[in-house]
């Protein structure tokens, strides 16, 4: 196939100071949960970004010295001769498919709270931590801006050093230097705060100090919100954000605009949608001279198109879409449309930062699989028997792994007992906000129609005598999981209802089949993460009085992973849905709830008739076990193996994973006690010696002078 | 000095199976914030307890496999060979001072969510992850049994590999073998389920496929809970526990006993002094022939030589004790009880593995430092130079700096302004439940009190003019910081009261002074640690009608993280005070306050006739401000520094860091560049061939057969 020209422009070459992007395709800095704890791990999948034709892949946030330290989100770093190797690389292999690399220079100030390092952190004021730390920054004085300013310009002679094209000055996302930007933050009395002059000087030092130091052989870009922090959701007030921009407009390379309310940047699909940056980019590149990015979430090449044709921007910034498919670009010029496989904004990705692990992809289970279990996005290893496969159940688990399983060349089978395909994900994305996730079908869905070797039947339930009569060497089984209408208690599953009322206890499950409770409604949370959330909002929706109780202190406690918790709850709030938090259900008779307090206290009664229990899954293995059973002690014609929320109910992200695994794992041989790779501190017969543990020069640390 | 004769029993020898332990001393098993992640770091920090005289020193958590992985909370591991030579370092380490070395081998089930190698968890049941995540685990059938006891068994031998003395079989701590023994949980219909017996069964066969594989060479401990799971601090209920241990008593070579609570087992002083466990340990060591030991927070060699003499336990478990004097049993040995460091039960330590960073010790500030810092807790590099230093403040941070250039041999003189000394931990001991933080002082007077060359000043303030009389060649402002009316917005503080209601607005400060408000109050809580808590508490305390409210999702909401925030809301709201959650300060007119959703809603109106904010702190850095002042652009004849919160408000134990790091960095060269050194991947010019990251074998993972 060959690439549409109406999508060309997006295949111009960019100068970007003294070096030239090969397209418009920029992958912004982004957080991998992987940083300096993980630099194969992170090398292995920037490279494989570069493969898929990203003119540009950047770190993540780069920490510039140990007094700026995220742990336990892990972020990168250039403290050392160590950290200029490591991201060596990541510049090799990105330089090695023709794409330049970019280094992220970081100061976190008041966000970062140096539980690693144990060092003070410094900010514009003596600032309570913004993450929740009891501990306060310190006041930086102007000797501490001298030596800030010496690390930062070591730094960027260090990821000059590791190969880097581009460097940025970050001034935005809250950090320090977002904070010396803010006027309502920055009151300082000296040259650094006060005047819109000063409280862009240090920005403006860096920019300079990092061109003179670098400035022959790398771009300096500068991340910068193009709007005031506003309220939620406002329209855009720009302040004097332009004059701010105007003032250094020329002095970058390059300019990495995004916005102020982190939660829109990044917003999760729910309630943030494609391209949501538009309205605050209006002025921008009409005040610079210099080539402009932003993000929104683009998979769609039309928009993309429309963004650099318009004048909105010069190169098409992502980070989501270039994890959901690290080949966009390539797949877009060579006019494989139908192939891309499109982020849903689940921000699953997001959560492996939030909680300090590697990241990990609802559409693409081979992100952060690179290098520890060598697995490819796009390339798959063929085939090696001419095995039959028989997958029960086309949910996200059954539809992945009969893709990956067609990719290789096998022969599969994919039974589904519904009319549709896509399991929960089709019904999911019924519900409020949740339209995107449809995507984790849709893509599957292309692929198997367009392969010869995976034939799909629909509305063919399989019993366990029809699985014998198939014949195939290896059934798996797909079938997914139910939600259950009892409490988990912390040790087993029992009901919270008197027997009587059961017909009015409903699960998720019954809600998205299209039942509906009549009159008010309780919904029960003890899951935690959207769907509890989500159930209510359906239901209000439709007209019901209803009330959310969790046992979480937290509305959609996990959700706070993904970086949308707090939306949630003020959309719930907004929508006028009682709210109750640290309450357990502890009886319904059909007419009153009996709410208990996670941590005592009086118990609370409210008037509803029905109850949505959104707490645990049963996995449907009813047929794995039939099989199983047949079997007894006898061998079994074919293997057999459950996968997804049939093996164990989770996210969706986990069931792709399942699938995908099992297809990378037939007629290999698999051992059980085998494990991925860990980047990890490597102890070799030197390090043996225990007198090394004391002898190693104790290093001096710095203290506040 | 010699030891008391009343302690010698504690120094008696005692065999474990084949090897036998040089007292009884023993420090059980304790999350670090290490682990895997942070090998050098752990030996370090191991091995200076086994210096400081205890008997046995073990590992954390050790998992026996992948599809065990805790992270983001950081255990150690026995995967593979090189977790065979980095547990050598711990062990070569630990023998060389004459103590044995021990290895719990864990297995999480359900309480883990294996969000880094994204391997389905396993347990009993399909049960929700009890961490909180969105995931369930696979229920296991006997095939996974069999293979799980495969891994345990390799993970043994690992352990005797490494140089382990003794190995545990881990079965307790709602982790995946206490789950199998629990009959709440475990209603499986096979071998391993329903009566005792079965229940008991795979206990058993560990034990006994632990020895067969490694009994000749390593003890096999069990870590067992003495009594059945029960609710908030009720009498012990040993249920069944006695028969079970009964059942097992003389199958392991040690028996480890704690109990189901674990807020009980490791609470924090606040709620639970030393030795909360001998209720619940009055039968176990009749049933069984084997050492038994247990825990308690012992830093008091009476209680301990108690413990003994009267039968309750064999040795002398202690984690928290050995963070905060690795010494104490030296000090005891030595009779040199006065040089204890006695634990305060501030649980500081435990937040490292819960946020998932390195270990910190409120009393010890080498926790954690030993390697990269190459720090000691008890031998200081002497001094170098004859300088004098002046400290202003007898803090923690005043006080850990005059003590540590004390030992050093400094000439120091401390300034307090006071007739105590302790800054804060004076004053907040007092404070309900808070009388052990005094600790932090009185070992910092006990030592200064025998220092010749340290002169403590009481009732002196200091101006710049006394400073500069003083003559000293260094000065240190260690002068603190105080408690602010105002309101932490995110951006900046201010006053979230009419200014006519200003005298109805108190701080911790005030309080701690002794002042009370009168009538109806309002504790607001933007600062999430426990200051606001025990303000409340303290105010119900003394009659007062107090309402609490905080702008998080959760009452004191970083002690999430010490492991006593369920306890605390459970506590307050038993006293009756209402909690408010998610609610910031939006008005106060002294008459009533404003309350608003942090998420949106309706403003609520609250009748109080004073409100104390609990937000954040100004450092009292006055007299550091006129003596830079001073100074202008000429030099001082000293050099000066501000450490504590003089410097940055935080935690007592960033005090005592910043002091101790003082005391250290004097005279030598500091290169505020430099930083303690990282337990990390080094990545060499061998590993910077960007083909080796795709080269690497992909390792076949296991799926669900």
């Amino acid at each position: 196939m060959t690439r549409d020209p109406r999508y060309d422009i997006l295949f111009e070459p960019v100068k970007i100071g003294p070096v030239t992007a090969k397209n418009r395709f920029y992958q912004v800095p982004h957080c991998t949960g992987m940083g300096w704890l993980r630099p194969r791990m992170l090398a292995a999948m920037r490279k494989v970004k570069a493969e898929g034709g990203w003119g540009v892949v950047c770190t993540e946030y780069n920490s510039i010295h140990p007094s700026s330290d995220d742990l336990p989100h892990p972020s990168a770093s250039l403290w050392d001769d160590n950290d200029i190797r490591a991201h060596s690389l990541m510049t090799d292999a990105v330089h090695q498919h023709g794409a330049l690399a970019g280094a992220e220079l970081w100061y976190g100030g008041a966000r970062t709270p140096n539980l690693l390092t144990r060092i003070t952190p410094m900010d514009v004021g003596s600032f309570p931590n913004l993450a929740g730390h009891p501990l306060q920054t310190r006041a930086m004085d102007k000797e501490d801006i001298r030596t800030f300013r010496r690390w930062h310009r070591r730094a960027a002679i260090r990821a000059r050093d590791a190969g880097f094209d581009i460097v940025y000055v970050y001034a935005t996302h809250g950090y320090l230097l977002s904070n010396f930007l803010n006027p309502r933050i920055n009151t300082r009395c000296d040259e650094y705060g006060g005047s819109l002059e000063n409280r862009t000087r240090l920005v403006r030092e860096l920019i300079e100090e990092t061109r003179e130091a670098i400035g022959d052989r790398c771009a300096v870009a500068v991340r910068f919100a193009a709007d005031d922090k506003i309220g939620e959701d406002g329209e855009p007030v720009f302040g004097e954000r332009r004059d701010m921009l105007a003032m250094l407009a020329d002095l970058p390379d390059l300019w990495d605009i995004n916005i102020s309310d982190y939660s829109v940047e990044m917003g999760a699909s729910r309630f943030i949608k494609e391209a949501p940056l538009e309205p605050y980019m209006s002025w921008v590149r009409s005040v610079t001279t210099k080539p402009v990015v932003t993000v929104g979430r683009f998979t769609s090449p039309d928009t993309m198109a429309r963004q650099v044709r318009s004048g909105i921007v010069d190169l098409i910034g992502a980070a989501r879409p270039s994890i959901a498919d690290p080949f966009l670009p390539k797949k877009i010029e060579e006019g494989r449309l139908s192939e891309i496989r499109e982020c849903i904004g689940c921000n699953v990705c997001y959560s492996g930062d939030s909680i300090g692990v590697p990241i990990r992809c609802t559409q693409n289970p081979t992100m952060g699989e690179e290098w520890r279990r060598g697995w490819h996005p796009e390339s798959l290893p063929p085939k090696t028997s001419h095995a039959r496969v028989l997958i029960v159940g086309a949910g996200p688990a059954g539809m992945e792994a009969a893709r990956a399983l067609g990719q290789r060349g096998y022969e599969v089978m994919l039974a589904e007992a519904g009319r549709d395909l896509g399991g929960r994900v089709t019904r999911e994305a019924k519900l409020p906000g949740m339209r995107e996730y449809i995507r984790v079908r849709d893509y599957r869905e292309q692929q198997l129609r367009k392969m010869a070797n995976v034939e799909v039947f629909r509305e063919s339930h399989m019993s366990a005598a029809d699985v014998f009569e198939v014949d195939a060497s290896h059934v798996v089984i797909a079938t997914g999981s139910n939600w259950r209408p009892e409490l988990f208690d912390g040790e087993r599953f029992l009901p919270a209802y008197d027997p009587e009322a059961a017909a009015h206890v409903l699960t998720p499950d019954e809600i998205m089949d299209g039942k509906l409770p009549a009159g008010p409604t309780l919904v029960f949370d003890g899951d935690g993460y959207y769907m509890g959330g989500v159930i209510a909002e359906h239901l209000h929706a439709a007209g019901l009085q209803v009330t959310y109780a969790t046992a979480y202190d937290s509305v959609s406690n996990w959700s706070g992973n993904t970086g949308d918790r707090a939306r949630i709850r003020r959309h719930l709030t907004q929508l006028g849905i009682p709210l109750l938090t640290a309450r357990t259900l502890k009886g319904f008779d059909g007419i009153e709830a009996v709410l208990r307090g996670t941590y005592g206290g009086t118990d609370e009664r409210i008037a509803v008739g029905h109850v949505v229990m959104v707490t645990g899954r049963t996995p449907n293995d009813r047929l794995y076990r039939e099989l199983k059973d047949e079997a007894g002690n006898s061998d079994l014609p074919f293997t057999l193996t459950r996968i997804g929320d049939c093996e164990a109910p989770a996210i969706i992200a986990a069931a792709i994973l399942s699938g995908h695994r099992y297809a990378l794992a037939l007629d290999t041989t698999v051992d059980i006690d085998s494990e991925p790779l860990r980047d990890r501190v490597e102890i070799t017969c030197g390090d043996k010696n225990p007198k090394g543990l004391t002898s190693v020069p104790a290093p001096t640390p710095r203290h506040g002078r």
